[in-house]
This record gives C-alpha cells, structure tokens and sequence, in this order.
C-alpha cells in the first residue's frame, strides 16, 4: 500500500503540469510501457536528437538562414559602388522581370517594355569608354551578366548581343564615324543590334568557314548568304553581317540596316529553350551594302575572333546566374513543400541534391572569379575563356537538372521557374561554341596536338 | 643520262593513267616530296587507313547500316503476330502521329484526328480479357509502350491512362455492371477516362495520405477535394476519383461522369513537359456520385495500388521508348550533318555520345524484358518495378541529353523531334514515383529498414 | 480536489504499468509536458513512424532479409542441375577461397593450394565438347564466371585464362594431336596455360599491330620479341605466343613450353590490382619452337579473334561477378555497421547509394543475360560484346566506388573485401579492350564510319 | 606523241625531286590514280588537315606545350617569396621523394631518410608564430600542401598530421610550458607527432560519440579505450590522446608520450591506399598521463573542433594537390605513348578525358583559392570547408579515375604513379568527414534543418 501512495506520489509530482488527457489518448494508440521503456534506453545525444525531431512540427516559426546562391561570398570582392549597381540591376530584375518572364517565354515574344528600365540602369557596353559606356571592370561585367542571368537567361543573351556582340564589334572594329553613329544610341537601347555570325549549317565556334559571300561593286556591297539564330534579328534596327569577300577570302563585317532591300529576316518559331529571345532566321538576296557600312578594321576573321574573345567570359557568367537561379529557387521550394509532415527540404536525399547543386555553383563561381581576374590582368587566352564555358555550361546543366529534380511534378512547371532554366540551360550549352568545340580548343592548348578532324 | 631516262620510264609506267594536271595543282600548294616520303613512311595499317580516309568524301554513296535502336534483338523474342503488331502500330506512329506531333506540343493541344486509326488498332487494354481486349503479354504491353513512346511519350501517355489506369481500375475492382458498361467503350475510345489520383499537396507514390473525402449520403456519395495533373482530364467521359471515406478512413474510387455537378476541371497550362497530354486541375465542391458509380470492389488503398503495380511496368518501358526515339533521331542526324567536311558521327566525340545512349539503351531493355518475364510468371513484386523505374527513368534522362548535345543548336529545335523528347523526359521521371520514393521502396527491400522519414 | 483525485487516479490506471523510475529520470532531462504535448500533436502516420523509430534499438533481433545480389531471379532461367552446379561452385569459393584471397592479394601471390578442389568441380573448358570438358551453355559459362568473380576476380582470370583463352585456343585451332595431348590436361589443371597476345607497345584490341616476329627455319621456327601482362605465364606449362610470320605477315599461334630456350618470363611486380594474378614480361630471344608446336589451322589474326569473340561475353559476365560481390559485401556492411544508434543502411544518403549500385547491377546482369542467349541462337556479333565489355566494366567501377563510399575509411581496408574489388574493377575495365577501343568498335557497326585514326 | 613528251616532262618537271621508287613501291599498294583523284577533291583546309596529319610521324621533334596543373594561374596570386618557397619544395619533392615513393608505397613503409631535408625547407606548423614556426598565409600552406601531396599523398598526410593536428592542438590549447617543450621539436621533425580521435566506432567528424575515457586521480589520469587509423602513431613520440573525462562527460586531450605505460599501438597493415602513411590501432588499458601532459586549454569538443577547422582546408588543398599529380602524369604519358601511328593525346576521345580532368582541377583550384582567402579574412566557417571537402575529394576521385584510364593497363602499375593516386584519392575522399558528414553539415547550415538522424 506504500508502495502504492508512493507512487501516486510520484505520479502526481511528475504529471501535474502535463495534460492527462494526451496522455489518454496517446496511450489508445500506443503502448505507453514499451515507449517509455524505449526511451529509456536512448542515451543522451538520441534523447537529445528525438527532442529536436518532435519539435520540428514547429518548424514554420523557425527564422530560417536566407537564400543565398553566393555561398563564398565573390560579393565581397566588390567595392561598395560596385555592390549597389549589382543590387540595383537585381532589384529592377526582381521587380521589373521576373513577373513577367514565365507568361513571355510561353508566349516566346519578348518584352519590349522592359526596356526603358534597363537602359536607365546604365550598364550596356559595359567595360567599353566613352560614348556613354560605363567603364566598368571585366568582374563587374561578369555579376551582372550573372544577375540578369540569375532571374532569366534569355534577358541576359538579349543583353549580352547588344551590349557585347553587337557593341564590342562596332567598338573595337569600326571607324570613329561608325562608333558615333551607333555607340550611343546602343548603349541607351534607341536602338538595338543583332550579330550575324552562326549559318544553317556552320556552327558559331567554326566561323572560319563561312559561306555567305560579299561582292564590291564600287562603293557597295553585294551579300549573299543565309545567316541562322541570330538573336534580336527579328526587330533590330542593326545587324551585324559577316561574310567572306570573294575578292580576297577574307571574313569582313556589314552593318545592314532594318529594311534593307535583299534582307530578309524570318523568327524561328519552334524553339524549346531561351523562347524570349527572338533567334531569326536571315537570308540575304543580293543585299546591298554601302562601304561606309562596312566595320573598316575588320580585315579578316581574326578581328570578328577578338570581339568573341571578349565576350566569351561573360556567358561563362551567364551560366553562373542560370544555375543560381535555380539553386535559390530550389531551396526556396525545398523549405516550403511538406511531405510526411516537414519540409522536404530536412531529408537527407533533397540535402544531397542541394548540397550537389551549391558545390557546382560555387565551384563555377570561383572560376569566373578568377576567369575575370585574367582577363583584368590581359592574361587572358582563348582556352582559359573556352575552358570556362565547357566547365560551366555542363555543370549549369547538371544544377538545373536537380533543381527540376527536387521539386518533382512541379519541377515541369514554368510558374516554379526552375522549368524555364532546365530549358534555357540547354541552349547556354550550345552556344558561343558546342562543348566539343570548346574542349578540342583547350585539349589542342594542352596537347600540342590539334584533334579537330 | 641514262638515269634520266630511266627514271622517265619509271615515271611514265607510274602515271600513264594519272591526271597529271591534278597533281601539278596540288604540287602548287604541297611540297609533293614531302608528301610521298611522309606516305612512304606510313605501314600498311596506316596506309590502309589514310585510303580510307580519302575515300569518305563518297561517304554520300555508301550503304550506311540500318537506323536500329533494338541492338540485342528483344523483337526476336516475339512470336511472328506479336512482331507483326509490332510493326504495325510503328507504322501508325510513324505514318500518322509523327507529322503532327511537334505542331500540337508546340501549342499544347491534344490531336483528337488520330484516336479512330488508333482504336482501330485494337490494342488498349492489352493484358485484359473478354469485353473486347486482346488479352496480350505483358512483355507486348511494354513492347506497345515502348514503340509509342518512340515516336511520342504524349501520345504514350495518354494511351497508358486509359488502357492502364483507367480500364484496369475498371477491369479488377468494377463491378460486372461497371465492366460492361465501361470497358468496350474505352477500349475503342468511344469514351475516355482519366485517372484521378494524384493531389497538390499529395504525390503519386504516397497516395495514402489523400485529402479528398468522400462522405456517403443514401444512394449518394458527395466528394470534396483537389487533384491535379490528371491527364486527360479535360475532356475525359469519365474520371475515376480516388477519395478518403469519412466513415471509415478507406481510400475508395468514384466514376465521376463529365458534366457532373460539383466537377471543375481547370487545364493546367504553363507545362514545359509532355505539352500534348492534357492535365487537368480538378476541384471538387460537394460532387455527387452515385453509390452505382462507385468502384465495387475498391475497398482500401491495397486495391488502389494493385492497379498502380500492373501498370508501373509499362511506363518503365515507355521511359525505354522515349530513350530509343532520341537515340534513333540522333543517330540519325549525326549521319546526315557534316563538319569539317565529313559527317559528325565519324568523329570519336560522337561516337562516344552514341555508343553511351546505345549501351544505356540496351540495358533498359534488357531490363524491362526480364521485367516483364517476371511478370508474366507473377513474380514481380513492387520493389521489381520500383527498381525499373528509377533505373529506366534516370537512364532516359541521360540518353535524350546526349542525344541533344550531338544536335548541337539544332537540339533545341522541335523540328528534330530531341527537343521534344528531352522535354517529356523529365516528365517521365517525375510521375507515376519520383526517384526519391522508388529508391525509398527498393532501399527497404534490400535493406530491412524504412527510410521514408 | 476532486479533480486532483480524479486526476491521480487517471494517472495512477495509465501508468500502473509503467516503470515510473523511468520516467522521473527522463523528467530530469526533458519537459516531459512539452513532448507530450508534441506527441500529440502527431498524426497517426507520424505516431507510427515514430513509434517504429523507437523500436529501431531492437534492429539486431529483427530478421532481415536475406544479402541477395540476384535481384531479377537470373538463377530461375537455370534448370536444376545447373543451378546446382552453380551452387557448388559458390561454396567453394566461399569456403576454400574467400579465406584465402585478401593474405595473398597482398603479397601479390598466387593460392595453388585451391586448384585441386576447383578441377574436381570439372568446369574448366566450361563450353567445348570432349576431352572432359563439360560442354555447357554460353549462359552457364558466364553465370560460373559471375560465381568466380563475385568472390574473386583474379581467380576469375586465372580461371579465365586457362579455360577461354588457352584451352579456346587448342579447342578451335589446334591439331587433333595437339588437342589430345594438351585438352585433358589442362581441363584438370594438370597443366596450366597462358595467352601471350598484349606487348608492351600493342593493347589487346589492336593486336594486328603485332611487333613479335616468327621465322621459320626447317621444322623450326625462331621467335623474337616481347610479350607484356601475360597472365598466369610465370608458371606456366605452356604459353600461346602469336606472333607474325615474317614471310607472309600474318599471325601464327605457337605452343610455348615452359622451360624452352630463348624464353624468359619476368613477374610483373608493382600491381596495383588483381594482384592475385600473376602476369609476367616476356622476353624471346630467339627462342625455337618446332613446327609440330604451331596451331595448326591459326592462319591469320582473323582466327585469334574467333578465339576472343568466344570469351569475351565471358569478361563481361566477369565484371557482373565483381560488382556483385562489392554489392553484396557493402549491403551487410550498412546493415551492420552503426552510426547515431542505428544501422547505416537505414539511412537515406545509404540507401541511396545502394539502390543505385543494384540498379546497375541488375541492368548489367540483364544485358549479360541477353548477350548469352544471342551467344547461343549464335546470333552475337563483335559489337554486340564490346557493348557488354563497356557498359559492363563501366558500371562496375561505379558500383565498386559505392561499395567503397558507404564502408567509410574501413572501405579501404582489405579485410572488409571491398578495396579489392575497387582495385581489381579497374583492371577489368582496361583489359581485353580499353573503353575507347570497345566504344569504336560499337561506333563503327552502328554509324558506318571507322574513326579509330 | 607530242602530248606523250609533254605529259613526261610536266612528269620530270614534278618528280624530279622526289624519289619515285618510293611511288613505285606505294603503287605496288594504293591505286594511285584514285589517290591523286580524291586528294585533288580535297579543299584547301581538309588539304591543310591531311598535311598535318601526315607530318604527325615527326612529333618527337615537336616543341611541346609545358606539363602544367596550374591554368589558371594561382601562382601568380603568391609573393616572390612565397613563389621561390613553393618551387623548393616542389624541387625537394621531385628530386629528394619522388624516386622513392613507389617502393615504400607497395612495402608500406616509411621513408624516414627523407625527415632531414624535409625539416630543412622550415615549413612545419606552417602559419603558426614563434616557437620557430615560419607564420605564413593560410593560402600557402595550401599551396604546400597541394605541392606535396602532387608527388605524393602520403607524405602529404605525414606532414599535415605533424603540421596541423598535432602542433594546432599544442598551439591552441596546450599552456606555454607544453608550447615551448613540443612545439619547436615537432617544428624541426625532432620529434614526430600523432593526433589520436577517431575510433573503430566512432567517425573522425563525429567524435562527440567518443567511448574513451579518462579518470583523473590525483595528479594522475587513467585513460582507457581504443583508438583506430591513427597516422604516424607506430613511431610517434607523442601522441595526443582525445578522451572524455568520466567526471564531466568532457572531451580532454592528453599528451601521451612513446613507452608510456598501458600504451600499446598496433599497425594496421591491409589498407589498399595511403601505404606510406603508419596508421595504428591503439589500445589504452589503464595508461596513466600526468596532468602536466594534458592539454591545459582544451575543455571541450568544441576545443578540439578549433583545430579540426582550422586544418580542414589544407586537407581540400590536399585533394587539390593529389588530382594535379595524376593530371600531370596522365598528360605526360598521354604525350608519349603512342597508338597507330601518333601520340595517344593527338586523339579526341583523350582529349576529352584531359580536358575533363583539366576543367575540374582548375575548379578545385580556384575554389580553394577563395577558401583560403575567406579564411584570411577570418570569415571561413565549417560549412565553407566542409564544401570545399566534399567537392574537391569527389572531384578528385573523379580526376584520377580519368587519369588511371587514359593509361590503359599501365595505369594499375605503380611505376607510372597514377595508380598510387588512385588508391589514396579514396583515402582522401573518406578522412576528415566522409561526404555524408560533409555534406550533411553544409545541407544543415542553407536549409536550417538537421538531416543527421
């Protein structure tokens, strides 16, 4: 009877605080003895890790660490302006484009007003001097094609031909009229260019064989040819042909105006990837060309391979954005969607997915960092910029491919917008040079030997 | 002297037949010396080779081997009429289905012109027997999955809701009166079904934590809940709904007719995946279904996954399908498309994507098939089609990427058909089970231990 | 007061069963009315999972299920006494074998003590007719080389060797007299053979390129040259040195016998894998072999390559074995080994890890499968092998790496079996064709075009 | 007749350099005619490519590019000084170890011949201030580390054991009386150290577990337990033992010195990497250390965690430095060997294979790069190592495997080193923190959530 009282006692001591009737009925459920008895038996650290697991049903008022796709912190090698002007673009990008870009891509038009924004953030014609561009650093250059990239990869390519291409080549091979004529009126977006290299059946990096044709006639030009994928060529007040002089053999470039005669320019209209980006399909038809509109230092494909070399570092960045991009927008998914009861996001195997993405991430970042390092230095080659793309482009791929992977069903569609990365990642993958391309390119560096054929 | 003489002779023997003229104009760009000595050093192999190699500018001519994705000859394994359905519905495919497909992707549409010549084919619900079924293998039903999913996994799809899901529910938990009503009007598509499983918040493979409920009033059951993504759902004649009873907790099926009151079924639009199949967002609000309506024999989730474990088979094989169709169209390109001067796929780079999609191609299907021979002898348990899943799945994925990236550009175009595929693979991989739970299933098997939470 | 009464008493038939003790040291450790209050917050799947995560302390008593490597039943395609005999050999290898093999893959020895017991299992010439061979099938060839190999993989070789290579050699091109005096002898390991083809400049796959020279001289012929990673050769009976006739330049077979003039075979020390195998250099100098001592009916390389053809489904079957065993050795492991208070094979990263090693092997052990059966309709072809010899060799690195992964550092120890698995893998994967030979040798059958040079 | 003279001497006129027997003898072989015919068929680039490849049989007198692991320059990061140390010691390893490490790897010894000029280079407790210690940048000792674990990965292990773990520890947490006694021994390799954590059941990067224990009686304390791979602790003079204090449950460590009492180390001898590296198992059976031994500053894990973190980094650098070694030999070999006719490197599918490893290594290295700066700036936290741990260890195992196959089966002898960097690679992968814990401790810090049980 002792025993008895002295139990209740202990019983009461124990359990007046606690609500008996839980108790209740947990135990219509379970058996109390045995879970009490097992529980027992877990040492400190188990004991220590099933509090914390029955406590993650509290998990929605848990202040979680933020998204953040810039895990070593390439940020901080900013200086402080240089940090705003990042943060400016993200915000106009956040703000500004990213509710647009799902309904855009569907569609595969583009939007045009957008625009006004984006000239207003001063950025076109980045690293380029005078003529209103900005002067900025090859790194600075890098972050934004990699903001732009972050919220929509086709903005950036949009970006990366008028500011890069179509810029870089008027900048570095046109005469001081030419410049004048068109710098500022790029770098503002007043008008808009399109870089007319890739044809039907030659691929961008293999540019030397060229079968559109130009033929002097005086002081014009004939051009024959037919040119493919050429971005913003649809609406461009400006595109930038290249063409072989029958004269000589050499690679020359044209500056052909929207509407001219023998220009004819069809959007390619079943794309499955970069949709907003307006590719078109151009034919030349005995296009006439004034010699005042030929880039006049640019004598031979040697000269169009200086301006590719100068963009090339920027859609290794751009591949860094489109991957980030899905990266942040994944672990957001992760913390949110429940399965059993938690967030996916604090099981192992969406860990693993996460932490697989983050390290390619962070592995791309570094290597940009250093990439733009060497180009700011002029140490900079064609297979350190070729090295950058391979590397990157495969392993963006690779990061939207378990971005997609960890959101499941939902990874298909575009309003989680991982669906419109996995797709773009593709094309980031065969432009400005195939992986092949790229890799015999840096494979022939190494070597000594050329494997091309 | 006379070794001038001498050596005239020797010369005139030598190229009596030889166009001298040719060899003067290769004299103007090569040092001729150079190259006999050069030649002269090569042994036999590499001359043999270096012929060879001069003689693929014919490569037009030559009988190229058969575009062939079934390398060990699983159509050896059917018997004559097996291998002449076979050919028949590739044919079909081929013929009628394969022009319209990337035109209805594009606008995600679903081509109802094609559903008479595919009822005419007589193959839906192919294992079953009686009310008009062929009462085929299962090995066949994968073989049936496998050819329209290489051709279209859209099309595949929608034909395995309606053979597999649909009539299956029907076939093994309708009642007698269900049956007849049902099954010989879909198996000739005079009505078609969908399958109403799948939740927002719930995913196929963990089906038992649905939310809809089902609460029973007299004759009458009133249904309350979400699902989403169920495929042809749009214009569907009948949609099985699978709910929670209130009374006793039992997950049971529901034949709710189009047009019933309470029914909303909204498209689900911004897809990048399987664009042709209609999925549709269902809502529920107080639908009333008949107590004749509801599935008779359909008393718990157990019966539920009976249907799910005949028909994961076949999409493992439709995964093989989707796998082929990319290998084929890429195989087929790289054969056609040159660089350099001669076709891409005598280059090792290719082949090292062909051979790779190739060898994971063949061990899908000679997964499946020994898959499907377990299943013909009722063997097969749930971790067996789990571990078909993930393998064939994940595989696909990597063979339709390879398969773009030898595309180069042109991969992302839907015109040559990869981009499509690419696209509907991630599909595939996500539905019917994502990776995460199959792995979850056969991980428990092999292991002992529940890795689930 | 009356509540504290009904209260106690409430607690009192709730716990009187309890051990209270327990309890109150749990109170001095935890807010007993929190986690109460958090249990009951858990539905009853959540219960559930938590109540079988508590008892998950009592794993050692549960009864898992068996180590099994056979996941798609491949042993139910055996009739009995096949599968007895496969049985038998298992046993062998695991009792008189298996002890052995990690003492003497360290000090790079061969176990001679085992080969009595192995030729009494009468399997050696496993496929040919007469001369005491057993005259089995292709499929059984290979299952016996899994069975070997799943234990072993330089017992597989030497088996391999002796078996295929030499006792294939006699069978298909020797004279009725060499047959007669050799056959018998070697099927009981009476005598042991090796294969002399791979030199030190020349890889297995492309042995046309053959540098050793033969000289016939009366009814003598001179051999020169030398022969590199000839397995078994540094106690061999007899080795096959083929080497090219330098009167017409084809290769020729020659019967080598252990002790001959001229021949010296050094051991090959510094092996980093299949260290059981003793494979030697060998040097001819000179050295005379008798005409009655030349294969009679090998003429050129073209009847070599039937003896190849034959045994090369055999290596891939080899791999299959080896992935297995690493399979197999890491699933007890995990079930084992304890991290956190459980075993590690309840985790999910394991899981994950092991599922992806059956899933490739179960696709290996299909392809096999098949290629066995085309071996026996004798419908396999070259290529169809090299694919088996890729995919094959390239999945068993990546399952042995797994294997590796999941024993933590004990994986590279070889007590745990594994580490010799992952060193052997890689010999495996370079021999009897390197990936790259394999691959264009598949790409030339499926493309059309040779890019070996 | 006329056209004959004239066609002879265009003859003569071509030929009159060239040696026409060696035509002779090639038309005795090749069909001339359609020899000249194709060739002239030829454009002038695929002309160029067949001259080139002609001349190929003359690479050996090519100027090769330099064998460099460094593409992207990290060494231009360094100070003139710190370039000339980091080429002392790469000079010290190529000369003074290099030519002995296959010897002692496959005898699993140590190469203590090697200790004095190893001290001689003064880079020992290599960031540390006084006590002799040369106080260098967190990079450096990373580019130390990627030095010498670029020659060997054992010898890396060796000194970061001395460098790191043992003098850290001192260094952070022994008083100034066990600093000046150890530190400037250990700096000099006087004497040699040993860090004793992890045990057989019990992970290095969960050692929170730890079944050690020490019993403080007087001025005396009574360790008891098992230590397990404890590197360098066969010879070492000291031992630092982590034990828990019985009376606290806190993790303490003790200075146990060689011969002490109760002390008994066995050496572990069937590892399969990491050979040079004495790894012991040590039992403690009552082994009594004087409280002066003890390490005054260390009061918990989290003391011992200081110096965890503050070596993690060199241990990635370490990674960093074992792929480099293997990309080295590889491109080197690569160069050499030779296949049908020309370097094994002049063909695509090893190009790819270089390129992969190339393209990784130079993302290890610019990742490290930034760790080291982050750690500089004392903002490096766990989860940055712990990343740069996952991904440069399984970028690693990757990069040697790419190594090991472009070798053929050269690749499994020691002698041309890869196969040494193969084996340890795996070492690496699974010290200091498998990829689970790795992984885990990253996944933890961006999600918020533990996913360790």
């Amino acid at each position: 009877m002792a025993s008895i009282i002295s139990k209740v006692k202990q019983a009461y001591l124990l359990f007046k605080h606690i609500d008996l009737d839980q108790i209740s009925h947990l135990a219509s459920k379970v058996d109390l003895g045995e879970v009490v008895h097992n529980v027992s038996n877990l040492d400190d650290k188990q004991l220590a890790q099933l509090m914390k697991m029955l406590n993650t049903g509290n998990h929605k008022e848990r202040i979680l660490p933020p998204i953040e796709g810039d895990f070593y912190h390439l940020d901080h090698v900013l200086t402080t302006g240089e940090r705003e002007l990042q943060l400016r673009l993200r915000n106009f990008m956040e703000t500004d484009v990213k509710p647009l870009v799902n309904h855009y891509w569907l569609k595969a038009e583009f939007p045009f007003e957008i625009i006004p924004k984006l000239a207003a953030l001063n950025i076109c014609g980045t690293t380029y001097q005078g003529y209103g561009c900005p002067n900025l650093t090859p790194m600075m250059e890098g972050m934004l094609a990699m903001e732009l990239a972050r919220v929509d990869t086709s903005i950036s390519t949009f970006f990366g031909v008028q500011s890069g291409l179509v810029m870089g080549s008027i900048y570095l091979l046109g005469s001081e009229e030419q410049k004048q004529e068109w710098l500022p009126n790029l770098q503002q977006f007043k008008k808009i260019g399109a870089f007319g290299l890739t044809e039907p059946e030659v691929g961008s990096a293999v540019a030397a064989g060229l079968t559109t044709e130009a033929r002097r006639n005086g002081d014009t030009w004939i051009l024959n040819g037919q040119k493919k994928w050429i971005g913003n060529s649809t609406f461009a007040d400006v595109i930038i042909i290249w063409a072989k002089d029958v004269a000589d053999g050499e690679v020359k470039g044209f500056l052909v105006r929207k509407g001219s005669v023998g220009l004819n320019v069809e959007k390619m209209e079943d794309k499955m990837a970069l949709r907003i980006v307006q590719n078109g399909l151009i034919t030349l038809t005995n296009c006439e060309v004034l010699e005042t509109d030929r880039l006049q230092k640019a004598n031979s494909f040697k000269d169009t391979a200086n301006v590719l070399r100068m963009t090339r570092a920027a859609v290794a960045w751009q591949a860094v954005g489109c991957a980030r991009g899905a990266y942040e927008s994944a672990l957001d998914y992760t913390r949110k969607r429940n399965q059993f009861g938690k967030p996916i996001a604090s099981f192992q195997l969406i860990q693993n997915h996460l932490v697989e993405m983050l390290s390619n991430l962070t592995a791309m970042q570094t290597m940009v960092l250093r990439l733009s390092q060497l180009q700011h230095e002029e140490k900079i080659t064609d297979e350190h910029a070729s090295l950058a793309k391979v590397f990157c482009s495969l392993r963006t791929r690779d990061v939207v491919s378990h971005a997609r992977e960890v959101m499941g069903g939902n990874g298909i569609l575009l309003q989680y917008d991982v669906a419109r990365f996995v797709a773009d990642a593709e094309a980031i993958y065969s432009y400005e040079g195939t992986k092949e391309i790229n890799l015999l390119i840096v494979g022939r560096a190494i070597t000594g030997f050329s494997a091309f054929v």
